[in-house]
């Protein structure tokens, strides 16, 4: 079995879908955060530039980040967790091999 | 004569130099205060990415709007004074030609 055919029992969605919105509540609110105090600094023109470069970034980064596909789903974890926005414990409920496979590539 | 080879004396270049710079402090002015005060208002994810094309439109359009190049700098000044960066009587000192085309065009 590969990582991108593996069967996820209802269980595993359930489990995977809550684990998937917690971190992006997380990664959301953690980037609002940012920005909200980022503009508030805005004083200059540079300032303002370097706001909508750094919300360009992010913006293209959590589009292609957060896809709730089951083929994907363990790449998904797995950069979550090495980016801290997911601990592996609430990946609970997930089978063995799915587990070790986050845990393996959040490593990497 | 043309709009666009007009002459400019060395007076002329200094009022010039003097209102586009005015011009353009009072816009990127108003510019960071409405961005810091609509990012500081940022609730949910949406407003973060509202922010964000509003940033990108703004900079392409400031980008190209501020160009000092005594051949557009007639279309420039009326466009600013248009928009209500400019007044008219801040281009004092220009010749008359030019400050009616301005004017002129302004008005269109």
């Amino acid at each position: 079995m590969t990582v991108s055919d593996a069967e996820w029992s209802n269980t595993e969605q359930k489990v995977a879908q809550a684990a998937f919105e917690r971190a992006y509540k997380r990664e959301i609110d953690a980037l609002m955060k940012q920005v909200r105090a980022q503009a508030s600094a805005i004083a200059q023109l540079d300032d303002m530039w370097t706001l909508h470069d750094f919300l360009s970034a992010r913006r293209h980064d959590i589009d292609g980040k957060y896809d709730y596909r089951y083929s994907v789903l363990i790449f998904v974890f797995a950069r979550l967790v090495k980016e801290g926005w997911l601990q592996l414990d609430e990946l609970q409920g997930l089978n063995a091999d799915k587990l070790t496979k986050v845990a393996a590539l959040a490593r990497m």
